[in-house]
């Protein structure tokens, strides 16, 4: 029989692959605690109907729907935002506010599979329920920064851009919601002219004019911005929130290098301000999110502003990798427990069992191999000292302990085993 | 528009069911550390075929199987021995062996929901590649008795059998693999007169002979099973391995409660010893596993034995529950803080940011609220202090730090504020 593969676009993580990921999720989960985000732990599996209902249609594309054996069409979740609107407006309705939610796990989409793009990944999540007010949007970009910094990662830079200009601009011009998620949805694809070429030309150049816009500082852009969008009432209020969250962000020490008045993303929900961080490393952004103040209502809630941010962990660990961030080094000694005979197999156990109680990682010795052979296996994999259980030494409460890098020998008191290991 | 509820069997783990089953899991993940089981993280989606390979009937019918967009049968994994079980003849092959992995994460079987019983739900699962001997087996109770005895968990029991006892019986008699594998699932739902019925008198006599065994004490009870299975030899082998077992285990300070000589298990890849746990609280297994020497040959490797063993980790979680198994309380306090007017954003949340980076929890007033308003939501969500950010006291450097529970407020310079609040 041939062996079996794993499903195209899936991937196995290895212990040092599983490792670094591991370190990444524990970071984010630090930083949750840090920002003071509990954690929910929703299902992979949604239904297609909550999972479609505002993520926009190219996403709609790319999910992994099915029906289960009870009928009910379902699909794999390609992001969180979806089920944690949901339990905002069921589970965890009346919450106070701010809701703080932090999820972190497995996601899918079908693409083409490129490195650094899986059809599974993982992404961290935050989300902020009930705030309309930019610190809200402030805080979501600052633990971003924490987490990017926690990581070890460098030279990471922060895009931000803002939908509600470009939708402040559009719905004056009465352009309807659904063209409005066309263009944006173009426009995250940095398509320019097929965004704005189904526009009369008069508001195609007004687009044209604002993606164009540039200059040295992020805050002298975001005053062009609102110079350009004058007259559009909310694209001015749009482009004030702007200025106001970059400030905040920029005073409390993080720096956002690019505004980007061209910027969409993929989700359609979103409706203030959004943003993204890379590394010069990957061209695709490490983490993303931005404001979505109408989702909760059309998940039959109360009209409630939110806002939140999901982070690529495997593309961070990846980045890492590139950058080759080092992990922290591991503490503990590692062991092998090895008994000189079949009868000492038991007593052998309970040294072993002794140890790790104390916290100390034990192999034991489970191939039955001979002693010459067990210490080379245990020397190639770098173990650190074998522990050798022999009739002679137990009778005296006592095993040898083998030093395998400078190859010595003590016999030392069981009592004193974990006390000798640790040095 | 109304609300969206989560899939039939698929359930929210909120805040504190999400730090309990967090705690679990991070005391798996404790566990594999110190035996020496290295984490690898596989696909929740795999091919079909492979989850069919040797899973057995039962669990095949009760997968999520659908097509990818690519047309590929796949399905949501049951569980993970198949999944190692590819590693091991795949990324893993050359890996000198023992190979020990760990892995954690949600699974997936379309039962019948009940208490304690999901269609998806969390297991941590142990595997050891390449050893035939008991001491594997042993290994991998112990583990799992480590980790019960790691969450709290009190009065928990082993039950323990021999796949080999059955299958050397009926092959023996030259019942053939399907018909066996066939009684034993009916053996599995202690179904024993339907398992048997199909069998000759005399074997059928044999196996419910066999079935109603008992004793007083374990050892006693795989004595008599030896008895009973005379002149069947791979009977008497497996008896003899069972016991051998049961020995290293005792030994080394774990009671087995019962050795149940008709024991089955779901899955049609088990050889050798199976055991499970449970607590008197539920009437299903947290855990469970066993000897499974022929499916990495199956899955197109060189014939290698193999071992493991899976844990339910929200069962585990749901019987802490039900035993009132304190979590570890938090060290950390608690701060909201609160800039007194919008002019202050920046500052306090620098203020912030310097707690966070001390890896004190901080709360930022993102509600714009009031002071005496966000006091009282402070106070309602029992934080511990309020650190109240004004223009006076920054013009020297300083802050008003509030402890909630004594109500006092004192001024507190910046540099000292991560020094007051851990007190």
């Amino acid at each position: 029989m041939p062996t079996f593969q794993s499903v195209r676009g899936m991937r196995d993580l290895l212990p040092e692959e599983a490792e670094t990921l591991n370190h990444v999720i524990a970071k984010a989960r630090e930083t949750a605690e840090l920002y003071g985000y509990r954690e929910v732990i929703t299902p992979v599996v949604e239904p297609y109907e909550l999972l479609s209902a505002k993520s926009g249609e190219e996403i709609r594309q790319r999910m992994f729907t099915f029906k289960d054996l009870g009928d009910r069409t379902v699909a794999l979740r390609p992001e969180f935002t979806a089920s944690i609107a949901r339990l905002a407006t069921t589970a965890l309705k009346n919450e106070p506010k701010p809701l703080r939610t932090f999820s972190v796990g497995s996601v899918y989409r079908y693409d083409e599979p490129q490195r650094g793009r899986y059809r599974e990944f993982w992404q961290s999540d935050f989300e902020v329920i009930g705030s309309n007010r930019p610190e809200a949007d402030a805080e979501i970009i600052l633990l971003t920064n924490s987490l990017m910094k926690a990581t070890g990662l460098r030279n990471y830079t922060f895009k931000i851009g803002h939908i509600g200009v470009i939708r402040g601009i559009l719905s004056q011009e009465n352009v309807d919601d659904k063209t409005q998620n066309a263009i944006l949805q173009r426009m995250d694809k940095k398509e320019y002219d097929e965004a704005f070429n189904i526009l009369n030309p008069r508001i195609s150049r007004t687009l044209q004019g604002l993606v164009e816009l540039k200059s040295s500082s992020a805050f002298e852009t975001v005053k062009k911005i609102k110079a350009h969008v004058k007259g559009y009432d909310d694209a001015e209020v749009a482009a004030d929130n702007l200025f106001e969250i970059l400030k905040l962000v920029t005073e409390s020490g993080c720096e956002i290098e690019t505004v980007d008045p061209g910027f969409g993303r993929g989700l359609e929900y979103y409706t203030g301000t959004i943003f993204e961080v890379y590394t010069p490393e990957l061209d695709i952004a490490l983490g993303g999110g931005g404001r979505y103040d109408r989702l909760i209502e059309v998940f039959g809630g109360e009209p409630t502003p939110a806002t939140g941010v999901a982070h690529g962990l495997d593309r961070i660990a990846l980045a890492m990798g590139m950058q080759k961030t080092a992990l922290p080094t591991r503490r503990e000694k590692r062991v092998l427990v090895i008994p000189v005979n079949e009868e000492l197999r038991g007593e052998a156990l309970k040294i072993s069992q002794r140890l790790r109680e104390a916290g100390i990682p034990v192999e034991f010795e489970i191939m039955g191999r001979k002693m010459a052979k067990a210490l080379e296996d245990a020397d190639r994999r770098q173990m650190n000292y074998a522990v050798i259980v022999g009739e002679r030494e137990l009778k005296e409460g006592s095993v040898v302990v083998r030093d395998l890098a400078k190859r010595e020998q003590t016999v030392v008191a069981i009592e004193k085993l974990s006390e000798k290991i640790r040095g």
